[in-house]
């Protein structure tokens, strides 16, 4: 079996190669992301995802449910690096320390296949949405309504940024992510066999009194600008979140979560 | 009328003064806190708050909506200061850099009285929350619902520091925050004249599928821990949330969302 390689030097070339994954570009260009934590770290094994390389702090991964993350990432031959401290505050976020992180192959779906869906499923569709850390919450619900997929529509924030992986709980290594730009998207949602549902400021249909045709396909615009004119136009139905306050709005994960709970709540029992 | 102060050097002790508001500690000594840009310090205007320091950046304040706040903060007396862009950076969070701040009064309000309460009244109490950023996320939700305030119960996180103020999206100036420690809530809760919800994961009660007798009390635990044996023990109603995913979990702003729709759903509509 492969065994681990010790690396205590903050300018070694694996600890900088990991660490510029904190830049888009580059996770871009290798097609990589970071997960910090044992617990994103288990729900990605758990979902069959094999690391290309797990990092763990000397001395915490002896028992437990550390080890048992070693020893998968071994013998699936796996990269393992165990490194001092020093290099693993180095590696992993300030706010949020970890004595573990793992290397994974970002995993973009081809799109859904409009002829095999089938009538209960939910897609959700998010037009150039710009906070991380909103699409991670947005996938972790997603997942929590058993939506089939997100489809990112446009130029949009990188699910694969840490900020985004970790509000995702692990999410991001069960829901299916398809990128689309907006030309592709308008076609695609013009031959969606049920409901294309978007969410709209002039609608004039309470969300809550629709009745939704399945397949459903829900589509969110961005917290400001809301959806463009041309994905709007591409919506079977319209509709808005009622409010009360002064403010009249929504952090877009919530607007996003009452969305997916109306449309899946028929699917969703105790 | 007063005058604006010029500031340039990034030593001055009013600069290091404001900046040190990034410290909880600070901010509890001091009462005071800060709100960035624009958009907020217009919805605190709007609710008839005045900043105790402006700040604005040279040159930018000259039309337009800088312009009417620097004027009514001059004419309700406050101090403002005009500084170089050096200095501003400095003041300002790194990640969402803005032209304007305000230095404001904190105001935690007493508790509600129980005895002159509305039927259509809704309150929520959040238990050890510990994320400022779903604080403000949950403070703006509240505010879309029209919920009558939100009591922080226990040891939470501050719902003035600078992550959970810009949550708020400016809702922070317009919800009573009330701050209760564990016996006093549940003396509190005890007492209460309508039913007091609490979300638990061993409830056998779906959300959707109860009344809720007004006035109603919405009761949070935090993220991880959930609801103290203490907090669950005083609710006269326990449900939960049905969830379908791999995960089964939901961010506590999300769940929270979903629960001031569902009781606050009655009294909405577009």
């Amino acid at each position: 079996m492969n065994e681990p390689k010790i690396i205590t030097s903050l300018t070694n070339d694996r600890v900088k190669a990991i660490r510029a994954l904190d830049m888009r570009k580059v996770r871009k260009e290798t097609g990589l992301f970071v997960a910090e934590g044992a617990s994103l770290l288990v729900t990605a094994r758990d979902h069959g995802f094999v690391p290309e390389t797990l990092v763990y702090q000397t001395g915490t991964a002896a028992t437990g449910i550390a080890r048992g993350l070693v020893t998968h990432a071994l013998s699936a031959g796996a990269e393992v690096l165990e490194v001092s401290e020093a290099v693993l505050t180095k590696l992993s976020s300030k706010d949020n320390p970890q004595t573990l992180l793992g290397v994974f192959r970002q995993q973009f779906a081809p799109p859904p296949d409009l002829t095999s869906m089938s009538h209960s499923d939910t897609w959700l569709a998010l037009e150039e949405i710009r906070d991380p850390g909103n699409l991670g919450t947005i996938i972790r619900t997603a997942d929590a309504v058993g939506a089939a997929g997100v489809i990112l529509v446009g130029t949009t924030c990188d699910p694969y940024a840490l900020d985004a992986v970790r509000a995702t709980m692990g999410s991001i290594f069960a829901v299916p992510i398809v990128k689309m730009d907006r030309p592709q998207f308008t076609e695609f949602a013009k031959r969606w066999p049920g409901d294309a549902i978007g969410t709209h400021l002039t609608a004039r249909h309470d969300f809550r009194s629709e009745t939704y045709r399945g397949p459903q396909l829900i589509v969110m615009g961005g917290e400001g600008p809301g959806l463009s004119t041309a994905v709007a136009a591409v919506c079977s139905k319209l509709v808005k979140i009622p409010m009360a306050g002064n403010l009249d709005s929504l952090n877009l994960a919530v607007a996003t979560a009452l969305m997916l709970y109306q449309v899946r709540g028929p699917q969703l029992k105790l």
